[in-house]
Parts: structure tokens; C-alpha cells; sequence
């Protein structure tokens, strides 16, 4: 089954891929490595914002995070890559988190489960969840990604 | 000499492998690279929290990345890598800082010198370490890693 | 042209490379990348020091971000590999910011348009920039890479 047939299945659309914030590009593929930069958490075209511990709850972060991933694969899609993902081999979860919020791992799930549902034991991934005090934007997570590419 | 016998010569016993916090794994192995998830502190079984420049001092978040690089051990080690550690590439350690603690190139190198101690120059890597406001379940440091391994 | 060639047309003299501040190296090659560890804003020999969206301003923090640049292409010609640079990767900028500055990627711009300025295309690269509360010795901005070095 192609990726594309899974989201499908799963009734998933990605999002339009975003343009990045500033003077980078979206995707670089070295090595048989996919390097994702940073994805905000774009959902219908609106950006989710705020902090975890302050406005956002855990399931609206968990929401984002979620489209944060999504916004991975719509840019793997645009740079040609979505059929050819081998592995998903990291993801770095930035969760914008007041002082007293410690569930960055449960908000990043919102991400990592995505992978998982998608591209079944080729969506399991090393990790990072840290917490931030800001994020660009004022988004709630921002997520990065390494992807290994078949050739 | 084997890995296991050099941690033996320097009295250091691993802990046990630590089960991820969420949905990922602790080590995808990916082109000759073993990419490790961000590791906690976690001594004798007991989560090492705080905030340095607040309720953490210099000695404790350099023992807390300290044990951060032991998990990292013991995650290679449950991977059976940890015989087939090629170079330490990288380390990412975040540490859990008030606005004015500016030390964490000290504090993460309670990791780094473990990885010197126990893989000598192999055990010489690249680093970036930064401040974060919290970390998952509050730790006081949390580190992840790139390691080369050997066919 | 060689890189040199680029850098003197372009009227920039690199730093000095730092020391590591700490127990690391400046620079892992590994399968072909440079794995070069976190920078941060040293200009003759002084380090840019302070926070956004407290006491520096977006200005400031290019400058610092690019100060970070630099240091990289420091490291890279101290390590022999600056002629080398097949591809500039991947950038890591971590933006010290109050918890209401939101202009992380104008900051990191300061790294990424000299990446552009230098290599052309081969200096457009990924990246993640997020902020956080405090760096190494009160750096404004620190900034890691992943860089592609020709055989």
C-alpha cells in the first residue's frame, strides 16, 4: 500500500506544505537521510499557539504536535519524498511549557503516534522532548525530523 | 578490552535500560548510526529533578548528566551496540536552568567525561548544550545522542 | 572559487576558533558530515551576551546568530575541511528570548543568509530554531550544524 493509500484509510489530508518563516528550506536530503526542518503546527492554514501550562491543555498540545507531523509528511510530499520513507529515525519535539509543565512527552506522542499510525514499525523513532519558553510564532510545539529515504 | 570490561575496571555498574516515557524507542540504528533518544536521570530507579541555579547545584547536575550518558550506555547496551561503538558523534544536552544559570557547558560535562573515561577517543564528541526552562517529569538534565556503529 | 576566495570577496575575516568551553570537541566527522558542536557569538574575541526581548534587539540578534555562523566556518577551516563543504545540512539555532519574543527565525536568519552568502546554493540547508531561557555563559544565540564534507 502506498503512504498516500494509508492516509487515506486513515482519513488523513495533509496541509498545504508551508513556506518556511525565513531564509532555509524546507527539506534536505543527504546521505540516504531526509533532514525536515522544524514544522509549526499549521491547522487550516491557522497556527496554534500558545503554552502548555498557561492556554494550551494537554490534548490541545497533543493536537499540535499532531500537526506539527502532519506538516512533516506534507513536506516530504512536496519535496517528492512521502512513497520513499525507509525509517523514520528521529524526531525533536519542542514544546512551548511553562516552568511547572512536565508532560512534553505525552504532548509529543500527538507527533510520534502519527508516524506510527502511518508507517506502521517504519514509524519508530528515536526522540527528544524538551521543553521551551518560546517558540516562533508563539507556537505551542515545533517539531524536526530525520527521515531515512530509500533510493 | 572489551566496553563491558572497561566499565567494569572503572567500577561503573549501568542501569537498567529505561523504558520510554511515551511512544518511540530508545535507539533506531540507521546507516552505520545509532540514534539515541533523549535520556533522563534516573539513579538507582529515582528520577534526579530540579531546576539548576534554584534547587540543583554545580555537583548535582553534573552527577544528573552523568547518569543521563550511563542510560545512554545501557540503552546501547540493550541494544547489543554497545560493543560495536565506532565514535561518539554527538551529544545534545538540555539542561533545566533558572534565567541567570549560564554553567551548562559544565553541567553536561558530567556526560561528556564519562563518554572520555569509558570509550577514550572514541569517546570524543561534538556538543551543543543549552538551557531549558523544564524537562520532562522535571529532570534536571536530559541528553541524547549519535553514535557511529561498527558493521 | 575557493571558499577563501568567497569569504575575502565578501570582506569577511573569520574568527579565531574557540576552544570548546568545555570537555568536547569542536568538530566529528562521521560517514561523510561534519558534526560540528553548538557555537555561540564570539566578535573580537568578545562574546554577545544577553537576551531578546529584554536587552538585545532583533538587530542585535542577527548579529550574533551570524557571529555564530562564522565560528562555524572557523571550526570547519580549523579542522582542515572548509574547502570541503559539499552541503550545508542542517543548522540548530537556540535563540536566548524572554518568554514573549517570537522572532526566532528573523534571528537565525543572522546564520542561515551566511550560509547562502558563502556556499550559494549549496549553503541552503534545514533548520530548527526555537527559543530557550538562558545559554552557555549568557550567550544571546548558540547554533550547531550538520554539514556535508566532500570526500
Amino acid at each position: 500500500m502506498t503512504v498516500e493509500a494509508r492516509l487515506n484509510e486513515l482519513g488523513i489530508t495533509l496541509p498545504q506544505a508551508a513556506a518556511p518563516v525565513a531564509s532555509y528550506v524546507p527539506v534536505v536530503v543527504q546521505g540516504g537521510m531526509a533532514h525536515v526542518s522544524g514544522q509549526l503546527p499549521f491547522v487550516d492554514g491557522v497556527l496554534k499557539t500558545g503554552r502548555l501550562g498557561e492556554d494550551v491543555d494537554l490534548d490541545g498540545g497533543m493536537e499540535a504536535a499532531r500537526a506539527c507531523g502532519l506538516m512533516i509528511l506534507a513536506q516530504l510530499k512536496a519535496a517528492g519524498l512521502l512513497e520513499k520513507v525507509e525509517r523514520v529515525v528521529k524526531l525533536g519535539a519542542f514544546v512551548n511549557s511553562t516552568g511547572d509543565f512536565t508532560d512534553q512527552p505525552k504532548v509529543a506522542n500527538g507527533a510520534s503516534d502519527l508516524m506510527f499510525e502511518v508507517f506502521g514499525e517504519k514509524g519508530r523513532h528515536a526522540r527528544a522532548a524538551v521543553g521551551v519558553p518560546v517558540l516562533p510564532l508563539g507556537a505551542a510545539v515545533e517539531v524536526d525530523a530525520v527521515i531515512a529515504i530509500s533510493e
